[in-house]
């Protein structure tokens, strides 16, 4: 893409609005614009964060045997009157009325919806076991949204929802959206602890949250050191394979860690030694459920056993903030000058810098560098406006694309361009002829 | 996919909601589900169709030059205020009050907040043109909703924004959405009839609906039968070549063609001979609008000429219906036993059927059949239920596929499987060793 034909509105200065790095950074970047309290429209590079995210949400749901659907953002009030939640829900809801009067609501979750969908599709113990999931916009009238896309109304989750034969079945099921959660965000370049955790509106007994350590969280966390050391890497599975889910689990379970909710000092001090016990703040990126026949059983989501019996169904919910871990992955890793993305989430991979527009050989070898990388299937931002380098740079810095290649006239007369690795600061010159080659391996 | 591992909850028998064949085949192959009056749950296999439209039309926009961003679903009512179109809209527009009593509604259209947004986010006449689009849910209050995803209430919409200085400049514009969408439509196997049409409360001179013919089509239509001669196939074009561009639009507007609102019977009678007039009903999948300055000027979206001097700027929108979409194509292209998709947009590229679970044999040829095509990448839905083979036949013709492999004892004996293409029925013996290869090229 070239900078001259894009739409990337950086701002000079810090917005007066943003409270924390990943907001004012996002909005500096050009990546968000607010619409109104809590609601952002996503600009080209944020988009392309946006979509990258999405998608290895849903690479790793369907490797862990989810299934993908969509489901509306309105909803009929009818289900939650069912389920009990219509009253429960407070002012959180969006209630709104149509041009008939009919009462609907902008969905905050859908485990009814889901519930009810699945009843009417079902018939034997056959049917099960299932996930089905959705990566869908909700709305939540937060009193008091904040913190650009990490405490939004409209915001962009995936939810998926467990349907199972037995408690122990739905247990897997449990189980396996946890090591697909440890995926995912891996994959996302986060260490993302999972905690115990309250289960607030969904319900149910069991329920772990994931959370990255930020400053700016949301929640207290205590946690054992041990964490650190674990292996946060995107470990290979056989999802069919029960204990070899269940040992991640407990793996990942065994050592102490809690929200300020579940928190207990007495056992944090018996399971931890003082030099280990680790605590500060942190922001939800996963929350996952099980709560058994809490939906299934009011919305009659049940079906005939292999003895011809009916069997109310066991269910589990599954959510991660897709939108907001734009803001969480920014959180986890920018620095004075901006943001620094890791590979598999960056808007493009390289930033491609013409410090000298109008200089014929600048301009010739940059096209030139530019059409091959495309060519090889590269994302590449281009800065081709004529503009002082010093703000080149420092925008190049800010949005935070991996790799820069820097192209000017000094470096031409020698055949080279300039490598920069963004994270590390590192600069290396390389021949004119060895770049293309340098990011296709 | 394993079908004994889905959720395709096909229907034995026609629903009584369903008037058109489109929405009567999307409820009977289990794609979708009606959640409210216009509302839909897209099940897995309406939600691959529908991904798969999106994306042909995502790559459409991107190769004209438009580029990708997200807007939210609500909006604040304050930008309609400004452009006079909060009181125009009427009851097709869901209006909502937040928590703290703000007027918000839920998007018909975007013309207001993108025309904002690129407002507010450059200064010069270098930072023009632009497209913007995005891919986004909307919701019109329709006092009638009908006909499914065809004439839903939330419904999936695209819709690009087109910016310049000049109204020359914006007709280019205009020009290359005119032919990327000739190429979308050609690209999902329609041929839709650009006409002459009524701009509504959008506004402006010029505007252009695209439409299939189709009995249950909203619009009656009337064009000369020289439009089945023209080449619609997805042409190859440089959209910077602002002459090549006009030329197609040119060729496909010098025919007659107008939908009823914008009729001209004498007109009609003194173009078209009578042996080529051709009228009935279509459906507009596609609708594309000049306006000028009707939004940019209300608000204030200018920037500083090459002069010095501020130019308001000229705009267009473009919008196409992709969830709508889904019912066209059908409405378009099927039989007396169900859908019939076009390669582009089906939701798998060959159903699998094991006409004799339970059989050895059988059961080994068609696991190993599938996990070949899987490796090669094929989208394979393997039908590994033990269920009657009449019953899986029905259900494979009913979801439209475009090909069937049949795997059955008989077969097996002389080393072969049965090949058939959904379209046009025709079946072929194919010996086992080479049906990986037939569908792999």
């Amino acid at each position: 893409m070239r900078l001259s034909q894009y739409f990337m509105p950086v701002l000079r200065d810090d917005p007066k609005e943003a409270e924390i790095v990943s907001h004012r950074l996002m909005l500096r970047a050009g990546m968000i614009r607010q619409e109104a309290a809590g609601s952002y429209s996503w600009l080209p590079t944020g988009f392309r964060v946006l979509k990258k995210i999405e998608q290895i949400v849903r690479e790793e749901q369907d490797r862990a045997g989810a299934i993908e659907v969509l489901m509306p953002t309105l909803q009929s009030a009818d289900l939650w009157r069912k389920s009990g939640r219509y009253d429960d829900y407070g002012k959180e809801m969006l209630r709104i009325k149509d041009r008939q009067d009919r009462d609907m609501l902008f969905g905050p979750t859908n485990e009814e919806m889901i519930t009810d969908i699945f009843r009417s599709g079902i018939q034997s113990y056959k049917d099960v076991p299932r996930n089905l999931y959705h990566i869908q916009w909700k709305f939540r009238d937060e009193v008091r949204p904040r913190f650009g896309v990490m405490r939004g109304r409209e915001f962009l989750m995936k939810d998926a929802y467990s349907f199972d034969l037995t408690a122990e079945a739905g247990q897997h099921s449990y189980n396996k959206m946890f090591v697909a959660y440890l995926r995912t965000f891996a994959r996302l370049g986060l260490k993302a602890v999972p905690m115990r955790a309250d289960t607030g509106p969904i319900g149910g007994d069991s329920s772990h949250e994931f959370l990255i350590l930020a400053e700016t969280g949301e929640s207290g966390v205590f946690f054992d050191r041990d964490f650190h050391d674990m292996d946060w890497s995107a470990f290979d599975i056989d999802y069919d394979d029960v204990a070899a889910v269940e040992k991640v689990v407990t793996t990942f379970t065994s050592k102490y860690s809690a929200t300020d909710e579940k928190h207990d000092a007495v056992e944090f001090d018996s399971r931890v030694p003082k030099d280990k016990q680790l605590s500060g703040r942190g922001i939800e990126v996963g929350h996952i459920f099980f709560f058994g026949d809490k939906y299934s059983k009011p919305l009659g989501c049940e079906v005939q056993g292999a003895d011809g019996k009916k069997v109310t169904l066991q269910s589990g919910s599954y959510g991660i903030g897709v939108s907001r871990l734009v803001g969480g992955i920014i959180e986890a890793s920018h620095d004075k000058d901006g943001i620094i993305w890791p590979e598999a989430v960056a808007p493009f991979h390289v930033g491609l810098i013409n410090i000298k527009v109008g200089d014929a050989e600048a301009d010739a070898t940059s096209d030139k560098i530019y059409k091959a990388l495309q060519g090889k299937g590269v994302d590449v931002l281009y800065d081709d406006r004529n503009q002082p380098g010093g703000a080149k740079f420092a925008a190049m810095d800010l949005i935070g694309l991996p790799w820069q290649i820097i192209i000017g006239p000094r470096g031409l007369k020698e055949g080279i361009a300039e490598v920069k690795n963004r994270k590390t600061g590192a600069r290396e010159n390389v021949a004119l002829d060895q770049i293309v080659g340098r990011f296709t391996k």
